[in-house]
C-alpha cells in the first residue's frame, strides 16, 4: 500500500457538491476508524456527534453563521454528506474508568486477574497524573481527540472521500446548541465530509509543507 | 482499500525484536507522513526527532529510566527500531509565520496576490487567536502533534509495522537531554517503531473498545 501517496494528495476541502452522499458502507468504515482510534491508557475520553440530515447540518452551522469570523466555515457544513463533531470529556470521572475496565474484561482482555490488576493500576496513575491539574485535563483529552481526528482524515483520504477540518467554529455556541455541559463534554474540531465541488479551489493547488530538514532530524 | 481493517487489527506493541530493522524506503515513507501531516491553518507546529543508532536511543531512553514512574516504557524505546520524539512549538512567532508564507508562495499556492493576501490574514486570525492565550498556545500546537501522531500510527499499522504511542516519559528531562527549550520546542509524545517480539503480550490479546451507542450519536 502506498501510504505516502495518501499523505501527498489528500486535501483540505473547500467547497462540497452538496447532492452527493457518502455510501453507508463507507461510513461505517468511517464510525469504525473513530471507535478504534488509540487513545492514552485506551481511555477514549471523548464523543461523537454526526450530522448527516440537513436539519442537524444547519444545527452545528449555527457555530459558523453569517456575521461571525467564521461564516466562511458555514457552507462546507450545510453543503458536506456528513459532519463529525468531535468533542472531549471535560472530566475523566471514576464511572467512565470502571466501564473501561468493565469493557476490556468483557472483551476478553484479562486472561489473569493479576493483568486486570496491572491495567487498573496503570490507568489510575495517568489519570489521576491529569486529575491533578484540572486545567490539564482538558487539554490531555482534547489531544486523545486530535489522534482519531489524524486517523479520520487520512482514513477519508484513503476511501477517496474529501474532508475538512475546521477549528473555526464557535465553540461554545455549539456546546449550548448540543447540550454537551451537561454531558460533561466540550466541542474541540469539526469534521466535513463529502465529495469536492467545482468551486473547491484548494483541490486544484499543490501542497504546501516547510522543508524537511526544517522539521525532521536524526538524532544522533 | 480496507481502511477499517488496519484500525481494528493494530495494536501498542509491549515488546520489540531489536534486530528486526524497518527497511529505509519504508522509514522515508513514515517520514512524509509526518511532514505532510494536516494542522490548523497549515501551521506545522513541530518538529520531529528520529533516534535510530543505540546511542541516539538510548538519550530517548533516559526520560523512562530505572526506578521512575516510567521504567517499563525504557526497554521499548531501545529495542525498537526507530523512536520519533514528537515535539510542538512553544509559540508561533513572527519568522515561522513569514516562513509558511514564503514555502507556499514557493509552492505555488498563491497564482493571485489576493490569494496571498487572504491565507495571510486568515492564518494571522487564528495564531492571533491563540497569541492572546498564552497558556492554551502550547496546548494548541500540541493537538497538532497529535494530529501528526494518529496519522503516524495508522500510517505504520497500514505499512505492517508496530508501533507503541508513550506519553509516560519524563518531558521536562527530554527537553533538557535534548535542548529543546533554546529551539522553542517541547516534547510531547514518543512512539517506538519496529517489530513485536514473541514478549509482546498484547499482540495475542483482542482489542477492546466501548460500545458504538456510548461514543457516536447521530445528530438529530
Amino acid at each position: 500500500m502506498d501510504i505516502a501517496h495518501i499523505a501527498l494528495t489528500r486535501h483540505t476541502c473547500k467547497a462540497y457538491d452538496p447532492s452527493r452522499q457518502i455510501p453507508a458502507e463507507q461510513v461505517a468504515q468511517l464510525e469504525t476508524l473513530l471507535r478504534f482510534a488509540p487513545s492514552s491508557v485506551n481511555s477514549q475520553p471523548w464523543h461523537f456527534f454526526i450530522a448527516h440530515s440537513d436539519a442537524a447540518k444547519a444545527r452545528v452551522a449555527k457555530a459558523a453563521a453569517e456575521g461571525s469570523p467564521y461564516a466562511a466555515n458555514g457552507p462546507k457544513i450545510r453543503h458536506a454528506s456528513h459532519v463529525v463533531v468531535l468533542c472531549a470529556k471535560t472530566w475523566i470521572d471514576d464511572e467512565h474508568v470502571a466501564a473501561l475496565l468493565t469493557q476490556e474484561e468483557r472483551d476478553g482482555r484479562f486472561p489473569t486477574s493479576e493483568g486486570k490488576e496491572m491495567q487498573a493500576r496503570g490507568r489510575q496513575f495517568y489519570v489521576g497524573l491529569h486529575r491533578a491539574d484540572p486545567a490539564g485535563m482538558l487539554a490531555w483529552t482534547q489531544r486523545q481527540v486530535y489522534l482519531a481526528l489524524g486517523t479520520l482524515l487520512f482514513g477519508a483520504g484513503a476511501l477517496g472521500i474529501d474532508a475538512t477540518p475546521i477549528e473555526g467554529f464557535d465553540a461554545n455556541l455549539l456546546d449550548e446548541e448540543l447540550g454537551l455541559a451537561a454531558q460533561s463534554l466540550k466541542s474541540t474540531v469539526v469534521v466535513a465530509l463529502g465529495y469536492r465541488s467545482a468551486d473547491d479551489f484548494n483541490a486544484r493547488l499543490p501542497k504546501s509543507r516547510l522543508p524537511k530538514e526544517r522539521v525532521i532530524s536524526e538524532l544522533g
